[in-house]
């Protein structure tokens, strides 16, 4: 049975789980308590030299760290992954740009919103952080103007990438009325089989 | 024929320019004004909406961004990238790991080193993203003290991402002296057949 080294708060754990709940694939979840430096023992770097969640642990003790290719993992084989190779780079590609360009200014500026302090001096972020997230939403509502999803013809690993930030980007201040399109992908991604929410 | 727009002085331009001089494959390149704003015309905005280079365009006039899944393109069904589904999905854990946790740093500060003006305000960004970048230079040593690749039992895509800004990271102030591990690896890349040097 596979392990998940996770963070329930943290939407790049949240991926690891939405496709294992997807796939009907049984698994352990070790909650980490990242903010109590659990993730900075020797024993976690064992797990993961990076020190992040999540971390996919196989039965015989082999790890696999970074949530977009844990998601490539787990797909392989799977309709969330296609076989064929230009809608395969295509799905990485989202799923780089997710890394890139989304992820560090949307999770980063729910991460400051949400949990940091009002006094805290990195709410002095908050400006450039929204103003780069809206940049990657429009990246997103124009390829959503021309296609149903991110990972090719069909739901896949990259929609499942780019949905764990974006749904709950209003925790950082990012709202999301301006995108028509990318509101009804959310909703699509909502009423995939086997969807589940994030838990916090 | 295959069409690279890229520029010459990004590393994350020579990781495509790398594998296609080692695939043996003839490409045409279309050096890219990045500074003179050229990515943010709407005519690059057809190539790729999220105004980054380096973009792969097929003969059809299809697109492909992102320089790493670029290199998984390109490197399937070659020796470049594995067919085992663990060592494929290591392989991508480095690409991830090399987006998210040592170019934001270590090709940013080279950026900044290399090319701001000494009085430029960004120059103050440089301790951080030093330290950042040594945390991951110091994530790979330990990785190449027990294997010799980051793509799996042989050379490919993942060491391709991550010899881009590795090897040139003393242009933005990371040296990488302390590091005896990743410079014998630096030297096994350059050593590999068909091997091209970075043209900046």
């Amino acid at each position: 049975m596979y392990t998940v080294h996770g963070m329930r708060a943290s939407g790049n754990c949240y991926k690891v789980q939405l496709l294992l709940d997807q796939l009907g694939i049984d698994y352990r979840w070790v909650e980490t308590d990242v903010a109590g430096g659990q993730t900075r023992t020797p024993a976690f770097a064992a797990l993961n030299a990076n020190g992040k969640v999540p971390v996919l642990q196989l039965d015989d003790g082999r790890c696999l760290a970074e949530s977009n290719a844990i998601l490539c993992y787990l797909a392989e084989g799977t309709p969330y992954l296609s076989a064929d190779r230009w809608q395969r780079a295509g799905a990485l590609q989202w799923m780089f740009f997710e890394q890139y360009s989304h992820e560090p200014a949307i999770a980063v500026a729910r991460f400051i919103a949400r949990w940091l302090p009002l006094d805290h001096p990195r709410h002095a972020d908050l400006p450039a952080l929204r103003e780069r997230g809206h940049a990657a939403l429009r990246v997103m509502e124009r390829h959503l103007s021309e296609h149903a999803w991110f990972s090719g013809v069909s739901y896949g690993v990259a929609d499942i990438a780019l949905f764990a930030y974006t749904h709950c980007a209003p925790d950082g201040g990012i709202e999301l009325d301006a995108y028509a399109q990318l509101r009804a992908w959310l909703d699509r991604v909502r009423a995939q089989p086997g969807f589940t929410a994030m838990q916090a």
